[in-house]
């Protein structure tokens, strides 16, 4: 049997006994080891939805994981039972014109962990696709194999703005994405890695890993006299930051959008998006990008350990989320739900 | 000596006579046939200022230009005397990080006529590097000339939008503008051409011109229905039609922000951008467009004369710019200094 | 039952009666209208082999192919029976590393129609994934239906050589890939089209669809003084042609290496691919053009029906492949599988 | 007065005095610090060519430099005296098709340093437009300043490769370009970094700033068991290495052919071209490279002190032309100009 952690309604997370999945002949069954708690999870934790995705019936949150591989579908060969594994959370069909194009994270169809109405990962046992299911070098933690998956969003946010050699970059929000962002993009060539924020302990962090410089919001405004830098990586989803930041752009500079703000709609400077031929780039999710992530992470490129500041074990799925809302000391928070769970 | 008409204030254009510009050692004197009215032109006229470029000494306006070459400075051996030519109405300095990039119209120190306070070419003569003179095939006539400007506009959009083979394109604007863009986005490959406009008989010319869809603006706005379009090419510089068509496109698609409207900043769907991974990206003149403008309008991808609707004098040039500001029905207006000009 | 004709050794073709083929959930059963003959099946057959792929059982050749949907798989939903569709000859596993990033031409699980072991098309019925079958518009034949397949290798070469507006664009070889990559070409926008060819019947029938130059290689040998093109599309397969041709190349230009020649190495002008950065790329198949070729081909950017020269029944496709092999003067040979076929 | 080590012809360097350079109104004169040694001034010292390039009249070799603002033309205003500097020894005309493109070292009136005929850097001064002129950092020392040559190239090689995150990456030859490339391909992101040579000590070298696996050509031969790799850097110019080496690539791999070989032409595997969709490409000299150099070296992603292995004053400099033909165990030589040089 499986033990999960379902979302019933807003703040109302409940252990349950489950069947365990059913696998497809393709699919492994993977015990979990560390799930990551995201904002999304912390959102849904909150409001019972994020925008059209709506909690209708119990929902299983998390979708940063790694595991073990427990058993394999009838015609799954790609790992052997044991394998530890870091899982990509969202199966596109493969077969749509956004998959055939190679932007799968697109798929109309994908089928995304802890996404209503597909379950995630505070369970003790979760199935997956075999080809979604990476193979975790020695070198990377169970931790750093669930942080894979922010560490994704990164790699896809300095994709989108084409960050390389000896490029300045500016991230607004040193939250995780933040943090994390800023290591892609400096394992990437950039050079000048600004960073803005009103948490100065965040701040405080990124230059840990590799800022050169940091911008306490408290004090000033981002704006022309900043930079000028090649890329924003705007992580924070705030509308007057992401305008304040954009101004700091080199002509033809690029600004990615990563982090979502409350609103359809926003209020950008387009005058400087046309005078300057600026780009405004979104990412969803990421696409090719596990292999890439894990490659940085063995080759010691990225520092994903050092950002988990909290552990709780399966049993406290609860209060991991509401740490997560309620303390932005801690920088990320993980279900461990390996503890207590004495495997042979 | 030169015959100028110069905007000495809001609505103010006089006729002066001016010395003949000198000759830089690697400039041709270019005596003027035919100089397009651009919007920007009309703007000057009628508030004295674009942005933050203010007329404060008498302007010459006019940078649509085609003429025959009359004089060449001491070093210059690209064009004959009596060669006619099109003039590109931007210098760079060839030498700044953009210049170097290849993105000479972002270039800080470009001298573009009729932008305050560099004077254009509503004049019997202008001086300009010969290598920003362009030869004229035969196939095109002088009116033709002066309208590879807006062409290049237009070519520089469908770069920008990366418009290619069988691509779905969405133009909102039926101006000069969006009926060049929409005829470029055609010889590119495109095979759904849908315009949007206010003004019908606009759309019906565009229809001449390969438009595959017209949509009446004032019979229903554009929305998630439409489409879906790989690129839209926004040639009003409204914002909320602007808003309207972004939500049309595909996942993945480009929004090329062409039209300029009167903020700095403008209100747009961001949610759409993110989850869609939708890129909108500004144009500022164009670069390295001439050659292909040129190409295009002798090959007969393109039609350019068609769009001329009404000729004027130099001497009337006043006349022209109130046209262009009262006579929506009039596409395209051209002064026409060859008129009453005899010449040897 | 259906029937087929297959190859059973070197120019050994027999009629065979096998039962229909299998449907999976999600294929249709497709009654079969046009194949074109492909110099592929033309090498298989004088042959028994390409390269490493090797003839060893019966092998059905034609992967060009046109037909009407007769049945469908039980989740089959995307056509309905009686549509007439267009085959994509090549279903990838639509989950490895090739396919998820959008190069799924390149997916080594491919399953491709007419390659050993996998069956082609000269037969009553195939079956293929819903998902590869494309409706047919009614501006398209049969005929064009089937050719739909070399258009897209054209698509794919003029993607691959980033052809565009204004380019120069020189094709080597005037058989129907040439003659369909020099039609794609200029619907990209390309308005210089040389093409070289030893054949000038063949060259005749390129200027029919587009050629601004032809070049008769009985005549002379290209070289440094032909150009510059910012294109090479070569369909030969000849090492000395495509060494002549990319010395026409401009600096920065990109030589798309389409058609095979008979060795795994080829001597290739180096030291101009260096000194003027040259681009050198092969193109295998296609990924992603089919949709793009039919919207093409239904807005009569391309003409597909006049490349056709000669047809024959599914009955005599030992001749249609003879035909191909011997005679130069016919472009394109297509089986006409409806014809003497009663369909009710 | 001037003085200058020039070549005379074969293997005959002569010391002379000449006059100071002319400075136009905004070039810089330069009191040279340290010129690098490259294997292009080798093969002049050696054969009096390269290619087409003949040394005709006395030629001063050296393009690989730093020194020091000595004096300004009346208009330049970018450097002030006594402003340590590298500089980028090819000035492009800034207005041709190729300069405004962006791809100014493929500018056809470049004057490039030590290239027939203009004279290079063996020299107590020479002069340059201040805008090829860079500021050096204070992190960076003249031998680096000089080295920022090399690496530029490196650069480029990277680019045209596309080299990014993750990325597995194949450098052929293991001298100082090689070392170069690889040393930028780890800045750039890429985590599998192989290199290929006969020379032990050299992969040893390779080895110390971030190869991951050396390859010792004098054991093995490479092949299609090695990799696959994402991009080749090919900088030894040996066409049966760079054959070898291409097989190992994955499908849609680039190769980057950077060294040059004796012939015009080479064998090359184009089977494996077409079947894998591969890319060879071409680079010449570099461009918008140094100021990507210089922040790469003043972040320390790049070392550059370390590759240098032997020094010779000016008055030596064919002492170092000499051991740069003979000694492969010296890395990198250089000219110490500044050496016995008494400044105020």
């Amino acid at each position: 049997m499986n033990l999960v952690a379902a979302l019933h309604g807003v703040r109302d997370v409940r252990l349950e006994t489950r069947e365990l999945p059913e696998l497809g002949e393709r699919d492994v069954l993977v015990e979990v080891r560390t799930v990551g708690v995201c904002g999304s999870d912390v959102h849904y934790y909150e409001h019972g939805r994020i925008g059209e995705f709506v909690v209708e019936s119990p929902l299983v949150l998390g979708h940063e994981v790694s595991g073990v591989v427990a058993d394999r579908g009838r015609r799954a060969v790609r790992h052997r039972v044991g394998q530890r594994v870091a899982l990509e959370p969202g199966i596109p069909c493969g077969r749509c014109t956004e998959c055939r194009a190679g932007r799968y994270n697109l798929c109309g169809d994908v089928r995304f962990f802890a996404t209503p109405p597909i379950d995630g990962a505070f369970a003790r046992y979760v199935a997956v696709h075999e080809d979604f299911a990476f193979a975790l070098p020695d070198e990377l933690s169970d931790d750093a194999g669930a942080l894979l998956e922010p560490l994704a969003v990164g790699i896809s946010a300095c994709r989108k703005g084409g960050v390389g050699l000896g490029d300045r970059v500016l991230v607004t929000g040193a939250g995780p994405i933040g943090n994390l962002a800023l290591q892609v993009a400096r394992a990437a060539g950039a050079t000048t890695l600004a960073i803005a924020d009103l948490n100065v302990d965040r701040l405080a962090r990124a230059s840990e890993v590799g800022a050169t410089e940091t911008i306490d919001l408290n004090e000033r405004r981002l704006g022309p006299d900043d930079g000028p830098f090649d890329v924003l990586l705007e992580c924070t989803g705030s509308e007057s930051l992401a305008g304040d930041a954009i101004l700091a752009l080199r002509p033809a500079g690029v600004a990615v959008l990563v982090g979502m703000g409350p609103g359809l709609e926003a209020r950008l400077p387009v005058a400087a998006l046309q005078s300057r031929e600026l780009t405004f780039v979104g990412t969803f999710r990421y696409a090719n990008a596990y292999p890439t992530a894990i490659a940085l992470a063995a080759a010691r490129r990225v520092e994903l350990d050092g950002l988990v500041d909290a552990r709780f074990p399966l049993e406290q799925a609860d209060h991991a989320l509401r740490a997560a809302r309620e303390d932005p000391s801690l920088l990320k928070i993980v279900v461990d739900v390996a503890e207590r769970s004495p495997r042979g």
